[in-house]
């Protein structure tokens, strides 16, 4: 197994990536290529005594930054995304792992690496780490999509959910402004119509207010309501938090009763830990491309890896492929 | 002035209702007419012993509940939210309060009180006690929208929070999944265009993670995002107290830890209660229209009510009338 990383682009600088990779490596028994500004590789890797021994680098001089608009791809040759892609493309590793630009990783992984074939769209899964893990997808790649998108990516998310946390038969929820079948936009409509036909575990529709409470594994929606409903809950998760932390961080009384239950205090933080969990699937990409968040930290990156070493492991892609072939002659049937 | 209260539909039954009213009436020191089942609210007055001295009663035989279709109001002629419109149409009173069901309330307001004149859509604006303050707009009523509407959601959430919060120059900011200027859908990439033109005070594209952090004194959306994306906060904020509140409650620990610092969470729990704030005007309406919570108490009725005289008194009503008609003047001189 090799994984290609990318260096370059993460909020935290390319010290936390090196760090993260070598460590990955290590304990993962994986070899990595590291792509990014060699010079950078080589001085963060002395700074910090990482040893590079057997670890290809492989040199990129530019970089797409986060305010680059998507299609910067397609320009910047020499950044490292770019590079990265190219390499997974010509086979050079298994799998990639990234926590740069968003828009720019799916544009370049669609445009180089290339959607499964029969699958119209990739999309951007995130696993919300709650009272169960809880898929969202797709979480901002695409903006406007259609019912038949909508039920590929429902597809898609339950081969993710049954292969790597191994759940049976994952319950699928469609994202929606009410539970009644007739909510929605036509959009919505549509697809609940759709998902009840297909072959997955569709539960119905689910509310914003019960994406926090396990009420189904896999929640299915377009990226434009998907990135609003995201960051909503990352926003208020960040608010409340934000919120008791001040609390027990003052005065005596605040640093006493914080005293108090400091372990399960740590439990909660590591649950709710967006870190322990890797990152974000591009699903419905013919090769394994995961999105570790952009602020990863060097465990961050190691969990993304251990995710990439799942996804190629447990045949996530040619079970899509296979599910998204059977459903859509299924439908050419019906219709 | 004179406030009529819709008695029944909501989710804690009759008796809060009944005594919000009451206690509203004489520490707000205004007339209520209250719409119900006359001898469901005769009984629970006396259950109660609440006083309805000079308390107007119009019976209603039947009640629209949460389970049913907007379009209810219409077939219901004897539910007590479609006796409270129609009275308050015919000028029996000067506001509504009702905590029934949200579409029901919001088509019956359309339909037979009709909106302010040159105000395309009526919205439900909700109001989120956070950092500040902050207005959503449209939080659900209206799913399919267009440039011009949201626009005008701008203007009366401006008037809304300058009359009733004093704020000199509220900021408006379009709720999207990006600052900059050209994400979203065409609908955003529309109305960022047509806010940058209008008489508000517009700071562009906010993401869903700022809603909580006051970024913004007015939020405009479509109603399916607005629902989403409340939904998604108020799921996420529960879940996190939830966590908190279960560790406080686990052991002599946790129970000694959170008597510490009860004051605080005292003050924590007051300022994030939306029963405070009372209920989600319908802007645009021509008269005043408050939906309060669905699981309203005496207290939320009360507050409600409190919100309701506030409305009146300030003229909301012809000030979104005048500042709708000059937007709309000013554009037909620009195309």
């Amino acid at each position: 197994m090799k994984i290609i990383i990318d260096v370059m682009g993460g909020d935290k600088g390319p010290a936390e990536v090196v760090k993260g990779a070598v460590e990955g490596c290590r304990d993962l028994k994986t070899d990595v290529i590291l792509v990014g500004d060699q010079t950078v590789i080589r001085s963060v890797a002395a700074e910090n005594k990482l040893d590079l021994t057997g670890i290809r680098i492989v040199h990129a001089s530019d970089v797409i930054t986060m305010e680059d608009d998507p299609m910067s791809i397609r320009k910047k040759e020499n950044a490292s995304m770019r590079v990265a892609l190219k390499l997974l493309s010509d086979g050079e590793g298994d799998a990639l792992v990234s926590c740069g630009n968003t828009g720019a990783l799916q544009t370049g992984a669609t445009l180089y690496v290339k959607r499964i074939r029969g699958v119209h769209r990739a999309a951007i899964a995130t696993l919300l780490p709650l009272t169960c893990p809880t898929l969202l997808l797709d979480s901002g790649a695409n903006i406007s999509v259609t019912e038949e998108h909508m039920t590929q990516f429902a597809i898609m998310g339950s081969v993710y959910m049954e292969k790597l946390y191994k759940l049976q038969s994952p319950r699928v929820g469609l994202l929606n402004n009410g539970t009644e079948e007739r909510k929605g936009t036509p959009l919505q409509q549509e697809t609940h119509q759709w998902l009840k036909e297909c072959d997955v575990n569709f539960i119905g529709n689910v509310e914003g207010k019960d994406i926090p409470f396990g009420k189904c594994d896999v929640i299915v929606t377009d990226g434009f309501t998907g990135n609003i409903a995201l960051k909503s809950l990352e926003g208020m998760a960040s608010f409340v938090v934000g919120k008791f932390k001040a609390i027990f961080k003052s005065g005596i009384l605040g640093l006493a009763s914080a005293a108090l239950i400091k372990k399960k205090l740590d439990v909660l933080g590591k649950q709710m830990d967006t870190r322990s969990h890797g990152g974000a699937p591009l699903l419905g990409i013919s090769r394994a491309v995961i999105k570790a968040h952009g602020n990863s930290d060097a465990l961050a990156i190691k969990n993304a890896m251990r995710q990439a070493v799942n996804y190629v492991n447990t045949n996530v892609i040619s079970e899509i492929s296979k599910r998204c072939a059977a459903e859509s002659m299924k439908r050419e049937r019906m219709e």
